[in-house]
């Protein structure tokens, strides 16, 4: 019997957004190998340098799977996460935001380690996001900061295909994994990246194949995880790999696949596209919403589009409006 | 010989930004006195209490004087800044954001003490902001932190209001005013708000008369400065009693009053009004930009009259976009 919706395990970040150029992107390609659109891992130094080449910026609490729960919890979902801060002011900025929406956040801080990490968001005029992340203490996530009681308490434990880049936290993502089914819960991966996906292909092979009963990608990741030349050609490779598989796809909107079952749903296209920064995070929040709470296939897609929508309406991959809103008037399938 | 636009002098803070419901302002008002629209100062346990009251926010640099700065150097303006934060991560967040517009700021940091100030502010659904303030390490500035060579540099020193409210950046201000006067250059006030008239109204009254050359107050601030039932009254007292004073008026524009010329300038109503907070930060910003770059006071006027509404047309009181827009196309008047 588990009374939370859903528990996220994630990197805990919070985000520095500021517009770039285009011509800014290309020269940071071109010397520190910067990909439009990916996500980087950067150390201390280069964070630094980077910190001091960029414009003013808006702080804001980030990270994949923390996006995600915090859109859970607004909607009104009973949600928790599991990630590392240090015990310094961005690692209360980050505590503040998820434990303001009620998310049960409770994992032990780094004390006189390195800083919370950082993700710096550069956002180009075609409201398209290029990451560099600065891990911190969120890279000091380990196997013993899964709490058991967290896990088995959760509908769906979902992790970020990001904790895949460090071993440790490599670890506590099979530690997740286990208790969950060990409990009859189930587990769901976020691919999280293409390049994540390049970094690696045959764990998250196995993953989806054999740990995992919900994945959410994108149509750049899933093609790269079968290097596919096609959205179709992925998409038919997916199916039967998992029980579910929820593949969006931008503007093109997005494809739920569950076990032979296809559900299509068209996307909602913004009054104003302002930045990217969120939007599969969002997307995945609203679906795992209505899975877990009894809506359909469908319901939920349609529920993922409209936040995702709602998020790339303004800066950043949060937001502080009332979700409630959204899913007033739903009414379950049966 | 200045080389120096305008020098800012003011209280040196991180802004948390959230929006509120007015039920919410009314139950502080209750319980905390808290004023709708005003700005009030609280100690770290309320800042730790209010903190755990409000939703998800957002965090961004702030303080007045320092966002009136960051207008003008992001207008292409030289501009320095004199304010205290700590040794901590949001002192690192202030003076990145003013540094990345080339604003000139070393006054040396606070270490081992208080930490960086903070301004939680609560925007209503009308696009209203109320601003709770810990003060912190901003409070600690003091006289030994005006270095007399950044004073003497600049053109016009902009002063804001909220200074008053303590006894050492009291202090600080009288000084910036005394070594400005020396090197032959001018002084400029910010009322800031007119619960700080309230606090302050007779030390005011004889920095206007005797101190300052140019001021800045909106209706509400110069109406509570000389008691007055109407604006009008309040606009006929000012004149003589200062060299120029720029009087903002929301919605109905903004008056200069000048050695006997009077300029009216009409408001510019945004597409989207999203939150005050800021407005009148943004207006000095402009105006100083166009005064101290030869433009006549209806050009300057103008000038931050469409920086204001630039501003509240988003969340928060500073902007990353090229302002250098707004001045292309500026011709000076001779």
């Amino acid at each position: 019997m588990t009374n939370t919706n859903v528990l996220g395990v994630g990197n805990a970040i919070v985000d520095v957004l500021t517009h770039a150029s285009e011509e800014f992107i290309a020269d940071q390609h071109a010397k520190y190998g910067m990909e439009k659109g990916g996500m980087m891992l950067i150390e201390t130094d280069r964070a630094t340098q980077l910190y001091g080449q960029i414009g003013q910026a808006t702080e804001m609490s980030g990270g994949s799977a923390a996006n995600t729960i915090a859109i859970i919890a607004g909607l009104g979902g009973s949600a928790s996460f599991i990630g590392k801060v240090a015990d310094d002011q961005l690692g209360d900025v980050f505590a503040h935001d998820l434990q303001s929406t009620a998310v049960q956040f409770t994992t032990p801080r780094l004390t006189g380690g390195v800083p919370t990490a950082r993700c710096f968001i550069l956002v180009t005029p075609d409201a398209q996001r290029t990451m560099n992340t600065y891990l911190g203490a969120a890279a000091q996530l380990n196997a013993d900061d899964i709490d058991e009681a967290v896990v088995a308490d959760a509908q769906v434990s979902y992790l970020e295909g990001y904790l895949f880049d460090k071993d440790a936290a490599k670890q506590a993502f099979r530690r997740v994994g286990e208790i969950a089914h060990k409990h009859g819960n189930e587990v769901a991966l976020s691919l999280s990246d293409s390049f994540c996906v390049e970094r690696h292909r045959a764990d998250f092979q196995d993953l989806v194949e054999n740990h995992i009963d919900i994945l959410f990608a994108n149509e750049q990741e899933i093609m790269a995880l079968y290097e596919t030349d096609t959205f179709e050609q992925a998409q038919d490779i997916i199916s039967g790999k998992c029980k579910l598989a929820a593949l969006t796809r931008g503007d093109k909107g997005s494809v739920i696949i569950s076990e032979g079952e296809t559900v299509s749903v068209s996307a909602v296209i913004p009054a104003q596209l302002e930045d990217t920064t969120g939007a599969g995070d969002a997307y995945a929040g609203g679906f795992l919403y209505g899975y877990t709470n009894g809506y359909s296939l469908k319901q939920s897609a349609e529920l993922g589009t409209v936040l995702a929508t709602e998020i790339i309406s303004h800066m950043g991959p949060r937001t502080d409006k009332d979700l409630k809103f959204f899913t007033e008037g739903l009414k379950k399938a049966s």
